[in-house]
């Protein structure tokens, strides 16, 4: 934008002011939310959406344009604000803040077009903006990244998992603005206006840092300008600020926030203030309309994203093959065929396989080290801008992402997550390295599809159901090798199951996933031997599940329902069919690991939690049939 | 210890060797495991166990002990040789690991009397270093904490969430070392041997920072004396050490990690390079022997921490107390009268009014500011000290440590969770602020109780249960104002339920919890006024769970069983129900929040997710009685 600093710093002081006013009208207007952690921030919102960037208010998804993550999501009402005042809806919206039926929630969610990943979890926005910028190279775009933190943020562990991996990666697309307004929620934040604290750590993590005063747009645009032109690291603005800026009585006072300014006298006086602060603009030019001269997105033509087609798995029945490698394999056919598919590891590629991917196609394979919140938190960035990202590690260290997890969830954005080496049948490792309450916490999210193969077929063709289904998505997969039990050609949904053996003569049905299916298979065949008939469910799809499927089950085999699974009881397979299966009246016989395991060989173990072939076969024969 | 140098040098070099070949041997012998991770480390430990720290081989958990955290968990071999070396235990152990029947499980556990807590998840041990440190303020002791950590690992948040606090705290009892041995798992670490990078950042977050040559053994015990001599801050020690150490062919080598020797020519190669290793000592004098010549731990005598009588709660029937208040006050009380109680918070004491804590012993209230994975860690090193620490903060921000959860499980560790602003029912602050998949996530953890009070009573007499309960602990409160439905008197139990509404004409058992209790006695209300009565349960306890309750229940009227709850359908009360009653063959009707929520009024978004009187009285109304 071609316009002098004299005539552009009063425009934008007056933008801040309207932000500010907006905020404090709508949050007093909801009776809640977050004004002061608005008005810190004003005049940064101002340089940033009406001097910086670009991007156009009527097509916020535009490719090519600029992003801006919220990461302090609690001050939703000025992003709000701004994108009324750059035009992209009537400003009348934003007074039903927090209402039931309106869009404009109390934390952002991509609800509202211009947000890209929910916020409000703090320190996760700058992990989905790692991954917006991510993607700027994956498309080969210039656009750029805008991520504005808070201060007391700032000491949650994830933001230095991303400061790591905007280093390493080299993100000069990405700019940070930390608004230090030296008070938390409850009390001061841990360095309070000691800009030297936050210079000394973003520097040592390989930043370019720039302390400024956050409240000076001049000093604002020209930290904005060294960002744009620095180059081969990422750069962090220091913004020194006041909580409750530009009304006296809140002004840099602890015990304001969250609390709106109370209807009457209280919020006449802050607005009062506020309009006081507006200053003469040029009345042509320019200047006199900032909104109108937003500079939008370059628009140029992207490769159209047309996916190859994929090879069929080519397996042989029969062939002993861990999930776990048949998703490495998978994955790289399918990013050889999709330039949107990218594969997210956290130092275990070579337990995982997506080392397979690295080896086809190193451009598409991010590398967090091991740190798995931004890991997970880059994927939600990439998602969000069209990426298919599969994010793996071991599948209990996922679980150190389940905040992540859960905003992915909110966000419903199109993550696809795999968790290796599953439950007990990991063996030796022990406890600490066992998943055994992953389902239960991908269940948990009513959003979520949560897959779990039993051999490499199912894995490779799951796999790819799950990377083109909308979103978001989780596949376990397991460290043992198991005999390949489908055909190449065997197709599959999300939200069926199989049924591997049948008859009229069935006294009951056991569902198993993933190895427990073998355990299953094996009890039908003592059984058979025995002269007793069962019926094997494998059930590859847990959510959603195939209710009519299992009801059937249920009344061919006398209501006998047995479940078994390589996972603590609640919120498994177990509960799974017990819910699908309840409106029907039928119960289920779960067969879970019900303690804390230790280490072993994989078949002890399996044995020893109650999960084996001779568990399910003792079942059976107790059962009044 | 009073030993020259120059004979300690030598002692300490073949105690490393021992280290190395124990390690070695071991996970040869095992057939797994992480032999070269071991021999990084051998130097340090060889200085730590036996020329630095007080300990009693012979009774690791005397409070007066200095602690030792092998953050790095898969280096358990070396842990384990280190402790049989100093006599804790037979040597012919160590062939033992990873075997079924042996506690020297492939990753530490506390089932080892000299282990605090579970490490094996990368950047945890740091954080349970910063609890134990914590610890001996609390009693007023000189122990000193080590924490050793693997390079790799330091790209965990988690870790500079430690490092914040630690340095907050002012820690200067507790001593981290570094293993930079410059390869992770699947290829080289973020900063290889840049002995810069970590330097710059530990001081940076305020640490007294000190690089080495961890195989130089004088420059180790410089180091160690060197922080013991840092006052006000902690010290990290940097040490720059060979993956391998000591066998020519692996030593610095990428591509084995995790891989044993193969017993035979390759093992045995390794042995004969390490046995070669082995220099001449003293004959006699303690370098001779120095696990004779361990330090002891200071023997004082401790006050005996018998709590004072606490006084019964205080209500009046009808008086509208949120539970997360009523949690504050009973917590202040409780740590009143029990010098063990401690409470931890992330910024929002004055949510959760763990702020009554701080006000009546503010030396035993830890703020962590925004950094929930190290409130959790450290509380686990608090409980596994004898404290009895209560981490709080909204329950969807406890999910930010659900990894630290996990192990807490694996720990068997007496932390005593509190989740604050649980559902739906929090209101307009929207889905990123509600918690509705927390009970799922402690249920899943078998060894965890999982308490949700309806009212201040509850609460307060649950509190009280949950803080001298075995293990670790779940509370569940509410951000509503709920009446006070139990009298001052009312006893609870673990694994308890309430009756609250009951006749011999009930058509159903109506089961809630928290909020959804005031939910049932409404449409309890509206159905008698119609003619229809029905049973109401308060479920209290979610886990342990009163099976025998709820199949009375059922029986009593007709088998019909209807939960409702401000948590998403999977893993919460309507599992832990039917999973109860699934024995004597009953289902269960759930209602849940079924999709993802957004900003409302409290009152609006119970109505409109399903869970209200509303919802109740319908599905009574539609049951084929």
């Amino acid at each position: 934008m071609n316009i002098d600093r004299a005539s552009l710093i009063p425009a934008l002081k007056n933008i801040a002011t309207r932000l500010r006013i907006d905020s404090v009208r709508a949050t007093s207007e909801a009776g809640s939310g977050h004004p002061t952690s608005c008005m810190s921030m004003a005049d940064i919102t101002a340089a940033l959406f009406f001097a910086e960037m670009r991007f156009d208010p009527k097509d916020p998804k535009n490719p090519e344009s600029d992003r801006f993550v919220l990461s302090k999501g609690h001050a939703a009402p000025i992003l709000y604000s701004a994108w009324a005042e750059a035009g992209a809806f009537d400003r009348a919206e934003l007074m039903k803040l927090r209402e039931l039926g309106s869009d404009l929630e109390g934390h952002p969610t991509p609800r509202l077009p211009f947000v890209d990943v929910a916020t409000g979890s703090l320190g996760q926005g700058i992990c989905a903006a790692i991954g917006t910028a991510l993607n700027a190279r994956r498309i080969k775009s210039d656009y750029r990244t805008y991520v504005l933190l808070g201060d007391g943020e700032s000491a949650e562990g994830s933001v230095w998992e991303a400061a790591d991996v905007a280093t390493v990666d080299k993100l000069d697309n990405l700019c940070g603005i930390t608004d230090v307004n030296a008070l938390g929620q409850s009390r001061a934040t841990m360095w309070e206006h000691d800009m030297g604290q936050f210079e000394r750590r973003w520097k040592a993590f390989g930043w370019h840092a720039i302390v400024i005063d956050g409240h000076d747009l001049a000093q604002i645009l020209d930290a904005l300008a060294e960002a744009k032109a620095t180059k081969g690291q990422p750069t962090m603005i220091l913004a020194r600020t006041l909580k409750g800026k530009g009304v006296s009585f809140v002004e840099g006072k602890n015990g304001w926030h969250g609390k709106p300014f109370k209807k009457g006298e209280e919020l006449e006086r802050a607005l009062a203030e506020l309009e006081k602060q507006f200053v003469p603009v040029p009345e042509a030019g320019p200047a006199a309309n900032l909104s109108g001269h937003i500079p939008k997105p370059a628009s140029k033509p992207h490769g159209v994203d047309n996916p190859k087609p994929v090879a069929p798995p080519a397996y042989k029945m029969g062939d002993l093959v861990a999930t776990r490698e048949a998703y490495g394999t998978a994955l790289a056919k399918l990013a050889e065929a999709d330039p949107r598919v990218v594969a997210l590891d956290a130092d275990v590629k070579n337990s995982t396989f997506s080392d397979r991917v690295e080896a086809v196609a190193p451009e598409r394979f991010y590398q967090n080290f091991i740190a798995e919140q931004v890991m997970v938190g880059a994927a939600m960035g990439l998602a969000a801008r069209g990426a298919i990202p599969f994010p793996s590690t071991f599948a209990c260290f996922l679980s150190r992402a389940a905040d992540f997890v859960r905003m992915s969830a909110i966000s419903n954005v199109g993550i696809k997550l795999a968790g290796s080496h599953a439950g007990v049948s990991i063996g030796e490792d022990g406890p600490s390295q066992m998943a055994l309450e992953d389902l239960a916490m991908y269940r948990a999210e009513p959003n979520y599809t949560v897959l779990y193969p039993s051999d490499a077929v199912s894995a490779e063709r799951l796999l790819a159901l799950m990377a083109y289904h909308p979103g978001p998505a989780y596949m376990r997969t397991s460290r043992p090798k198991t005999p390949v039990i489908y055909k190449n050609e065997e197709t599959f949904t999300i939200g069926g199951l199989k049924v591997l053996r049948e008859s009229a003569a069935d006294v009951a049905t056991v569902i198993g996933a993933g190895i427990t299916v073998f355990e299953a298979l094996k009890a039908y065949d003592q059984l058979k031997a025995a002269g007793t008939a069962i019926r094997v469910i494998d059930l590859y799809s847990l959510q959603p599940i195939d209710r009519d499927a299992l009801v059937a089950a249920a009344r061919a085999t006398g209501g006998r329902l047995i479940t078994v699974e390589d996972h603590y009881a609640a919120g498994g397979i177990g509960d799974a069919v017990a819910e699908a299966v309840a409106g029907d009246g039928f119960a289920v016989h779960r067969l879970a690991v019900r303690e804390i395991p230790r280490s072993g060989k994989p078949e002890e173990l399996v044995e020893r939690f109650g999960i084996s072939a001779k568990h399910i076969v003792e079942v059976i024969r107790t059962l009044k049939v």
